[in-house]
């Protein structure tokens, strides 16, 4: 049968502009003779809507819009994600919901029977899980070759495979219980975000179920930025034998049309009971994977974003990942340009690239705000910097306005030697000329923090963390340096002017500081973040895997102290298994030392 | 029997010190010659440890520490809380369980099967519920009069009543079960945040359900402030007749030991039952009341902060509710004392009070930063404050600092009008030199802002927004107010200067300027506020009650539109059923239009 994968980019919260395009992708989907339309979870909401579910006035304009949609729906049926209220007067409100739309009705409504509630999900916080027998998520579609038997399900329902989840968090399959009464095709609509590495085990993951069943599995993905989370898309069609046939676009909306072959019709009152060699042997079955589900503490270890283990796709993929991301940042919360203090530094650089590939240079400002204390090569990188990508860029030295503030400080200061406070001062100052570039020009300001500082708290609070947007605050240092590279790689020429990848980074706060007179080298240090932070090691066993004992107790004070920085700190685009942030969920007044 | 309700103020992650704390109050309990000592929720780690859960190293120490405790507990029985691993291999990692220790080991273990997720509350994140056999929470224990049956229960179990919960989130109710296998008393250790009014609820509630069932409940609460949320302890003994016969400290640690008279003695191993009248009849029981457990998405009227509805006892709480968890917060993060911008205004008045009240004058430091558009009673009220309290008190004008900013940015801003970006400019010059005083001299700086401003986005990111706590900013304008009035009262003299509380609101940033020149009313926002925030109503709801249409729309799309202010704001201190940040989880970039 022929089956249109509508992997669209949702806006959050936006019922009608999302509706439109679904009346838009439904069109094109009948014009290109498809016979099913699906799209992914939650569609006509955005994915995460978070606690605009807990508003009534929502729920029911979505609801609204669901029935507006199922009106308009004929000559093919159609796959929506919507939340639902939940009928019975016990429960959590909500189910997080798709309905079988078909000639103009709402024909039938399936729930999601698992709902993840760790790093960045908190679905539990809404919904109350759909029904345990899995024959109501049976849906009976008729095409050119006859009538077929779908089984829905809806992203995490997939991902609790018995032989390839470590750890499983639930105690049902629902895709094994809709093998079993009678499914021949699976469709799962899903809201999957980005994260290093999972696209390559959702493949394995697939294949293996679809091989273990030898049935069909259709994945449709959201796609689009929305707040932290970057949705990657690349919706996949898998036939019974596992084969990749077909895949959406990776980063970019995708109307991907699949001739989808369904292996034997079955009536769907007649179940099938489990295939002869379920569980199929292990021998048959792809290496077990430690990675649990959706869930981040606990994977496989290609999943994790290790330093030193990067290759080209992971690279274009992240730099991909970080420019949608930022460009639906802007675009959704309703700017049109970007303004960000250039250093002559990496981050800096690297976050200006990223700008100028997502909006045009044109639409990005680049402020130079030297010291006393800075470089010429650093005022020098910048400027080349800024004429290599075309941005528009303007030199405001910060003298005078330090100079205000220590003249005004200086009588409560008296007598009390200089200290970080006058380092902060000057990130301070440049944070609110930003600022007010930022408020007079409307422009969003961009902040240009790493992983790595911001884990130890290597950054001013109110200074160079002042920003709209942390665009790379989940890119470890070691990689920024990786997707630099990348970056001049992929456009055959120095962009990022070379001098600033080369160059011992340095925030150029006192004379001749480098950032290594107070952090390990960042090999190191991001050595140890990947495993304190990403696989939630503690110090024994990260000293046991070869880092020094004291450079490593004294990483994770840091750390851990620096919470107070992060609370405050502007969202930041996820991209490793775990980032700072709403996935990370840590308390600042407490004093567990580890 | 005699009990001791252990109600202590751990610091979240503080096991050894924790540890010692569960010591001292048990040699405390034993002294007095208690026969069975009971500690709040998961009293070993502090309530809520977060993320911290998902560190193996952390469980690992906190069930040492568990052990090490038992071990020393001999000649009484003890209820500790603690976070136990589910040896089932399926399912979420952990329970939420308390242990009876016994004779120097850990005699059983019992886990909680209730757990919330919602508001503030992220326990399904972590935890997987207990058993479903009530059986396993029953324990025995012996007393001087004999062998009694206790039903374990934690928290959120025992507020799951059909009488008295609207809509429940859960389909088992753990006490009427425990009942029906024959608990004779029900011990609930328990972690329930301080919320205005919920007090009175709680007894309401626990007091129906003695009377329900006939049977005592002894509930032990944590006390103390570990980040947003104030435990408020109140701990409560209450007999078979609904009777409250004892009641532990508001807002302060205490050891309470309770004779609870046990009605009748029954064999462990001979389940009772429903009782004859069971349920009930609905005359028989208190009104019922829409307040849905620890949540706070629907409750009964008085549970909410409504403006005009403050009795004394209220203000009282709130004030000592905000004393507690400004002295926690900045203790427990290792500062010894505060710093505040006063700016002659009645929110930075009550922050000062507050802060006097918790540290003691000496510790507190208010800077008065006087700009062109100072009035000359902003500075003469600041200084009067500043007097009647003690406080440490500065002087530092901003007009330098201002200036070299509107020099410093005059190139970029050529030809462009004064707009707001003037006032941040004012408002961040001010941050800037509280943070440096901060950073210089080692007081924890407080911002002063309130609920309403902060809904609308009536304050400046990085100025007025900056510091380490926010310490009113759950409180809205109108309650600053009567809380201010009622701190004069309770003192009996005017320590927060008359003028403050009866002057025009004004953020003093241009000419003449007044709160009221773009907001409406505080008593007219503060009744949208609470209606759009605390009670979820959309526009239509809130304009059907009489207010304005226009007003409320405008007000609306303010609260909406400043979500990205708050995503960087201060952590702050919940006192009403919905508080900004951690327990409202809102898209920034979003498009709902309500």
């Amino acid at each position: 049968m022929r089956i249109a994968l509508c992997q669209i980019n949702p806006t959050v919260g936006d019922i009608a502009g999302n509706l439109t395009k679904h009346l838009e992708f439904i069109a094109a989907a009948r014009k290109a003779g498809a016979e099913l339309a699906v799209f992914p979870e939650l569609s006509l909401l955005g994915y995460p809507p978070k606690d605009l579910l807990l508003k009534r006035s929502f729920v029911d304009d979505s609801l609204a819009a669901l029935e507006e949609l199922a009106g308009q729906t004929r000559g093919l049926d159609v796959i929506v994600g919507y939340a639902d209220r939940n009928a019975n007067p016990v429960g959590r409100p909500l189910h997080n919901a798709v309905a079988l739309l078909r000639d103009g009705q709402v024909a039938s409504r399936h729930f999601k029977t698992l709902l993840p509630t760790y790093d960045v999900f908190d679905e539990s916080r809404y919904f109350e899980p759909g029904r345990r027998d899995e024959r109501e998520n049976l849906v009976e579609v008729t095409s050119a070759e006859g009538r077929h038997i779908i089984g829905m399900s809806i992203c995490e329902d997939l991902w609790n495979d018995e032989q390839l989840i470590a750890r499983r968090l639930y105690h049902e399959n629902p895709i094994a219980d809709l093998m079993s009464v009678g499914a021949e095709l699976l469709v799962n609509a899903s809201a999957s975000p980005f994260v290093l590495g999972k696209h390559a085990f959702r493949l394995e993951l697939f294949a293996a179920q679809a091989r273990r069943f030898g049935k069909p599995i259709v994945y449709v993905n959201q796609v689009g930025g929305n707040d932290e989370l970057v949705f990657d898309g690349n919706s996949v069609v898998i036939d019974g034998s596992g084969k990749l046939i077909a895949t959406g676009k990776a980063f970019g909306e995708d109307l991907l049309i699949a001739e989808v072959g369904i292996p034997k019709l079955l009536k769907p009152t007649e179940p099938i009971g489990m295939p002869a060699d379920y569980p199929p042997p292990l021998s048959a079955m792809p290496a077990a994977s430690a990675y649990a589900g959706e869930r981040t503490d606990m994977r496989a270890d290609r999943m994790l974003s290790a330093p030193d283990s990067y290759e080209e796709a992971d690279l274009e993929a992240v730099f991909k990942a970080l420019v949608l991301g930022l460009r639906d940042y802007v675009h959704k919360t309703g700017f049109k340009s970007v303004v960000l203090g250039l250093s002559g530094g990496i981050d800096s650089a690297l976050t200006a690239a990223l700008a100028a590939e997502a909006f045009g240079p044109e639409k990005v400002v680049g402020v130079a705000m030297p010291s006393k204390f800075s470089s010429d090569h650093s005022i020098g990188d910048a400027r080349d910097l800024a004429k290599n990508l075309g941005l528009n860029f303007h030199t405001i030295p910060i003298k005078d306005v330090h100079a205000a503030f220590e003249s005004t400080l200086a009588g409560v200061f008296k007598g009390l030697a200089p200290d970080v406070t006058e380092e902060n001062l000057q990130a301070r100052s440049r944070g609110v000329i930003l600022m007010a570039i930022s408020n007079k020009l409307n422009h969003l300001l961009l902040t240009t923090g790493n992983k790595s500082e911001l884990a130890v708290g290597y950054c001013t609070l109110y200074g160079d963390m002042c920003g709209g947007l942390a665009v790379i605050s989940d890119v470890p240092k070691t990689l920024v340096w990786e997707l630099s590279r990348y970056y001049n790689r992929s456009k055959g020429r120095e962009m990022i002017p070379q001098s600033s990848i080369d160059k011992v980074p340095s925030a150029e706060l006192r004379p001749n500081q480098t950032d290594q007179d107070s952090l390990p080298p960042y090999e190191v240090l991001d050595g140890i973040l990947f495993r304190y932070v990403e696989e939630e090691k503690g110090p024994r066993q990260i000293i046991a895997e070869g880092f020094d004992e004291a450079t490593v107790n004294r990483m994770i004070r840091l750390i851990d102290r620096s919470e107070y920085k992060r609370r405050q700190a502007a969202p930041g685009l996820k991209v490793t298994s775990r980032a700072f942030g709403f996935g990370r969920r840590m308390p600042i007044a407490q004093r567990y030392s580890p």
